[in-house]
């Protein structure tokens, strides 16, 4: 198939963009370079060490026998996007091409419109380029389980089934975001699923939980083929954080009491849910959710067993809880259905000693690239101006 | 009470600004004349002649002895509208500044584009500013009851409680918008249900109806004091066409069955759920939703009146079937709550023969500014491309 992967230069898109091209398909990637130039916003880095897109593609070519394609641009300028559908002519479109992070989107108005119009217009530009130039092309989009925020009740994949007053009717499932990168996503979902209705365009929208993990398949090939590995406290996910933090003689960060739970997933699962959802494509017309998670844990469950594997390691790791930087409830209901990419056969690496070890590995390969004072919160929900983007590092909460 | 009329020159803005000034408030106009530009694009215009903001505003002035504030400028731009809220300190904003037609938003990929984007950056720029400036003001914005769609339950005001697997909680209810217009207003409810819970502002969703009507009891005062009467295949609702269809001899045009059944009220009716709204507002961090009509009636219904109302009054009236331009269900259950207002002290104003004969009348002054060749649909739902705005005519579906 030929698949074109927008966002492919980004810390999940490149290793989809490999995998799908080992499998033996055609790859394109689309992508502006908007996460490289973030770092800079805040003076961040991986910790992983990365070569440049075409460096990586270069070297996946001479490794493999194998080569990618790399359209570089912004999905929001349509006199770019447009031509590069007409001319790679997708049967999938993967996209990852968006503004990822909820501390980013929560900075200040600039960076909360920014992040809303950037996610909101690529995704118009996409749907419109596919109902013009490859109507048959099916859409797979990156949401996230933070869309459905923390009901008292069952999260389903993307619909419910409701009884109300003697009649019954499935309906989208009632949405709660909690920042303006989740109500992007939110958005997103409400516009995907109105152009399969009248357009017939059909979409999978994936509604991942937080991804860990930096090892998949394509990327242990070669160190030039490795992936981003963020542990900022803008655009750092929790795990990676509490093990640089652990790494570091640094205590680790739980935000408030820690009880929010939350669907994660390891990054070799991302790969295969998306790769799964490829395969076995919807109808024309069809607007299917799935809920791309394998496990739930609360922040508290995680920095214990960091703390265990570190300790296990022989360092000593403290657990401070921090003022919560954010608004969201933290001891709560959660219980979301994740059946639909199992049932098409998804068979997922849980979370265990050896992957968290195996991280520890990744850290302490790198552990002289640690900025440490990147690490903690610098982005405050109550505020309506966070300077971090000001100073060029975080202020504390 | 400061109030602020953001599309204070618009359709409901200007009768809503007149309404509360005439009741004793102190009140501003934000306007930045997007809709008057808009009639340039289609080559079309309101059938009442309308006087400038400047020349309203003076008017109004003159006979009443009462003046209204009015900043020149586009919401979608901080640097105007900050200082405009630090300046005038309003007590309520009543948000009408948006794009508010469904074939607008779907004549192509720019007015979708557009539409989103204006709407979704002008009413974050309104909840930063309130944040910022002026965090005990009670936003009163304009949704939509097109923000439901129309689900195969019962529609409540906002919220539904609901029962799954045993546990219960009260959530969004699910929306189904049918145009990016109408998504447009759900993102925006759901951006704004956000920042009530973040910041605790206060806020009320109008989730209204189509209005119909001319005049108020403030237009009535002078012709200068006129308000908008749109009949053309963009901007006019229903009703209006209708009725000009009538007066121009032309058949009433029905999309499809006719049997798509929607919430109306008459333009009186939401100058006084405004007025209910601001003088009872929320609590700080509540997000309330009222849906504000009075009656349901299905498209068919209207046009049957309307012919028999015209040929009361000596005109023979037909009724075309057309197909649908739009994509929506033509017969469906529809039954939507609207108490809420009620139990605040709403005494609506139903449509009947007296109106609609006020309304004929209105139209028959204005005979010779008719322009047949705009009431047609021009834009079709199915189509990525209507020509409506390139040739500046509409396009027959």
């Amino acid at each position: 198939m030929r698949i074109m992967v927008l966002g492919g230069d980004g810390y999940l898109g490149w290793p989809t963009a490999m995998h799908l091209s080992g499998r033996g398909h055609t790859v394109a990637v689309v992508d502006n370079m908007a996460r490289r130039a973030w770092d800079y916003e805040f003076g961040a880095e991986s910790l992983t060490p990365l070569c440049s897109l075409q460096e990586r593609i270069a070297t996946w070519q001479t490794l493999t026998g194998r080569s990618i394609a790399a359209y570089i641009g912004d999905l929001t300028d349509y006199t770019f996007f447009e031509p590069a559908v007409r001319d790679f002519q997708p049967d999938a479109i993967v996209h990852y091409g968006e503004q990822r992070a909820a501390p980013y989107s929560m900075i200040d108005r600039r960076h909360a419109v920014f992040t809303q119009v950037n996610n909101i217009v690529g995704t118009l530009n996409v749907l419109y380029a596919i109902a013009d130039h490859v109507p048959d092309c099916h859409l797979v989009k990156l949401g996230t389980m933070g869309e459905y925020g923390t009901p008292n009740i069952d999260i389903e994949e993307g619909f419910i089934t409701i009884t109300h007053n003697g009649r019954t009717d499935t309906l989208p499932y009632p949405k709660q975001p909690g920042s303006f990168y989740h109500l992007s996503k939110v958005h997103d979902s409400h516009n995907i699923m109105f152009c399969c209705r009248i357009w017939g365009i059909r979409a999978t929208d994936l509604n991942q939980g937080v991804v860990y993990g930096v090892d998949t398949e394509e990327t242990a090939i070669d160190e030039r083929l490795a992936t981003r590995f963020d542990y900022d406290g803008v655009f750092g996910t929790v795990l990676n954080r509490f093990i640089v933090q652990a790494v570091a003689g640094l205590p680790l960060t739980v935000y408030g009491q820690g009880g929010q739970t939350r669907g994660f997933l390891d990054i070799r699962d991302t790969l295969a849910c998306v790769e799964l959802a490829i395969l076995n494509p919807p109808d024309k017309g069809e607007y299917r959710v799935f809920n791309q998670f394998t496990e739930q844990f609360n922040v508290l469950e995680l920095a214990q067993a960091v703390k265990a594997a570190g300790e296990e390691l022989g360092m000593p790791v403290m657990i401070h809880n921090l003022p919560n930087p954010r608004v969201e409830r933290e001891s709560h209901y959660y219980n979301a259905a994740h059946t639909k990419l199992l049932d098409l056969g998804l068979k997922p690496h849980y979370l265990n000693e050896t992957l968290i070890d195996s991280m520890f590995e990744v850290v302490q390969q790198h552990r002289s690239r640690i900025k440490e004072e990147l690490v903690m919160p610098g982005v405050d929900w109550r505020r309506t101006h966070n300077e971090v983007a000001v100073t060029g590092a975080p202020v504390a909460a």
